[in-house]
C-alpha cells in the first residue's frame, strides 16, 4: 500500500486524486491546501489539511504528490518538503531542470529521502524518448511537436479581447514541419515553424468579428508571427465542443547509422492532459516507494529510472513486456 | 575507451565491426568465429580468432557482443562466456526471455560479471515501449506490429518453389488492424490478423505464374491463411528494389484513466534491420562497462536500465533531454 499526500487541488491534484480512489495498493492521507480547510469539498470526501501542518503526516505519507501551480511555487515547496518527505512532481521548466536536481538532490540525501522531479508527459514520457533515441541512434536529431493541445496562456489573451465572450487556443504540429523532420531536416525548425494556433471564438452580438480576428492575428508574441486560424462558433457549439483539455504531441527522430537511414516516431494523443499526467505521476510515486524502501535516496529525473521499476515482479515483467 | 570483442561476423556482426570502428570512444579487440580464422577478412583488417581462444583475451575484452545466428547457439555461448566475459546480446526468443535471464544472472553473478540480455529492438526498444505504457497507464491494451519487413524464412519459403528464380517477402502491418488498435480494440487480434504478407518473385521464362501463384498463397502455415500479395517482376527490379534489409513496427497502447481515453504510439522505420539492431547493441555495451564499474552485477533486460545510464554526463543528459 502507497500512502499519498497531494498538495494542490487544482486539476492535477484533483486528477491524482481520483486515480488514488481507484487502486488498491494506494491510499489518500490527505489533500494539503494554503486555502482554508474548511471551504474546501471533495467528491469523495477526501480530508482537507493546512499546508502549513504537513509536518505532523511526516510518519503517515509514503510519497507526497506536489500539484500546486507556479514553478516557483513548486521548487520551494519542494526543498522544503524533502526534509521530511519523499516527494514527486511535474516540474516542466526544462531550463531550469538541472539546477532543481542539483539542489534538491542535496536535500533529499541529507534528510534520507527520494525525490522524482519532471514526471509527467514533457517532462516525462517525452524525455524518456529524447534519452533513448540519443542513447540508441547518436546521429541524428530529434524534434518535439507539442499539441493538438490547449494553451493556456493563448486563450486567456483571446478571451481579454473587447467583444469576445469565450475563446480558446489550439496549438497544432503542422504536417509540413513534421515532414521536415522525419526527413531528418528538423534541426533548424523553430517553436514557430513547428506549430499553427487555431483558435475558436464566441463574439457578442454586437461585435466587430474581422477587427476581432484581426486583433487576435496581429498580437504580438502570442500570435503575430504564427500561422494563425479563428472560427467564429456559437456559444452553445462552443460549450459542446470545446469542453475539454486534449493534448499530447510527437517526438521525431530522423538519423543514421553506417549510413543508413533510421527514424523513431513517438505520438501521444491525449483526450485530458491533468489526468494522463496525474496517471503517469501515480505510476512514478509507487515506484518511488519501492525504490526508496531498496535505499536509493536524492532527486532522480524519469531518464534515470529503469522503466520496469514501474512494474511489479522483476521476472514476470520481464516475459511479459520484453 | 570501451574494447570490444564480436562472437560472430554474420550480418549483426559485421554491423557491429563497422559501428566500433566510426566511434572514438570504443575499440575492437577482435571478432571471434567458429570458422578457420585464416580464411576470414574485414574491410576493417580487424583481427580473426577461434572462438575456442576467447579465454585467453579475457582480460583484453570489456565487452563481448554474441551477434551469433540461432537462439539456442547463443543461449549456451552466454552462458559459458559469462564466466569470463561481461556479455550483451539481442535474443530474441520472448518466450524463453525468462528461463534465460534466470539462469545467465546466475552465472554473471557467481563470477562478477554483467550481461545484457534481449538489447535490438524487439526485444529492445519496443520493450522499453511496452513496458513504460503499461507503467503510466495501466487500464488499457497493447498491441505490437511488425513490418514494413523482410522474413527470412517466408522468402526462403517462396524460393524452393519450381520456377522461381528469385524472391523476396514483406510482413506488412494492415491498415484496418492498426485502426482497431488505436481505437482500444487490438486485444484479440492475432499475428495473422494483423499482418499481410506481400511477395516479390522472379520466375524462369517457362514458369507457370499463375501455378506459382497458387502455391505461395495456399502453402500451410507460411502463407495460407494470410492475406498474401504476388508481384512478379523482372530480375533487374529485384535487384534494383530488394537488396535492402527494411524492418520497423509499431507499439501502440489505447487505454484510459480517470474515464478519459489516452494513445501512445511509437513507430520505428529502417532502412536496416541489422545496423539498428547492431547500434541498439553498442550503445548498451557501453554503458555495460559503465554500470559493471559501478557495481552492477547479474543479467539485466532493457528494461532494468534506465535510458540515462545511456548517455555521457548525468547531468547534463538531464538539462538536454529531460
Amino acid at each position: 500500500m502507497t500512502k499519498i499526500g497531494i498538495v494542490g487541488y487544482g486539476n492535477l491534484g484533483k486528477a491524482c486524486e481520483k486515480i488514488v480512489m481507484s487502486r488498491d495498493d494506494m491510499s489518500l492521507v490527505g489533500i494539503f491546501t494554503r486555502r482554508d480547510p474548511a471551504t474546501m469539498t471533495s467528491p469523495y470526501g477526501s480530508a482537507f489539511f493546512r499546508q502549513d501542518d504537513l509536518d505532523r503526516f511526516e510518519n503517515e505519507v509514503d510519497v507526497l504528490a506536489l500539484c500546486t501551480g507556479s514553478a516557483n511555487d513548486l521548487v520551494d515547496l519542494a526543498l522544503k518538503q524533502a526534509e521530511k518527505f519523499n516527494t514527486v512532481d511535474s516540474f516542466d521548466t526544462h531550463a531550469r531542470m538541472r539546477d532543481y536536481v542539483t539542489a534538491l538532490d542535496k536535500v533529499a540525501t541529507e534528510h534520507d529521502h527520494l525525490s522524482f522531479v519532471g514526471i509527467g508527459w514533457d517532462p516525462g514520457v517525452f524525455s524518456v524518448m529524447r534519452a533513448l533515441y540519443e542513447g540508441v541512434l547518436p546521429e541524428g536529431n530529434t524534434v518535439t511537436f507539442w499539441g493538438k493541445g490547449v494553451s493556456q496562456g493563448h486563450s486567456e489573451a483571446i478571451r481579454k479581447i473587447d467583444g469576445v465572450l469565450k475563446g480558446i487556443q489550439y496549438t497544432i504540429p503542422k504536417e509540413e514541419a513534421l515532414e521536415k523532420a522525419r526527413e531528418g531536416k528538423g534541426d533548424t525548425l523553430t517553436t514557430r515553424d513547428k506549430h499553427l494556433r487555431e483558435c475558436f471564438v464566441v463574439a457578442s452580438d454586437d461585435a466587430d468579428k474581422s477587427a476581432i480576428e484581426n486583433e487576435i492575428k496581429s498580437m504580438p508574441n502570442y500570435f503575430a508571427d504564427y500561422d494563425t486560424i479563428v472560427h467564429f462558433i456559437t456559444a452553445e457549439e462552443f460549450d459542446r465542443d470545446h469542453n475539454a483539455m486534449p493534448h499530447g504531441g510527437l517526438v521525431l527522430r530522423s538519423g543514421s547509422v553506417n549510413g543508413k537511414e533510421e527514424n523513431l516516431e513517438f505520438k501521444l494523443t491525449l483526450s485530458s492532459n491533468p489526468d494522463f499526467t496525474a496517471s503517469v505521476l501515480m505510476a512514478y510515486a509507487r515506484c518511488l516507494k519501492k525504490m526508496h524502501e531498496s535505499g536509493v535516496r536524492g532527486a532522480k529525473t524519469i531518464i534515470d529510472i529503469p522503466v520496469g521499476a514501474l512494474l511489479g515482479d522483476r521476472l514476470d515483467a520481464i516475459a511479459k513486456f520484453v
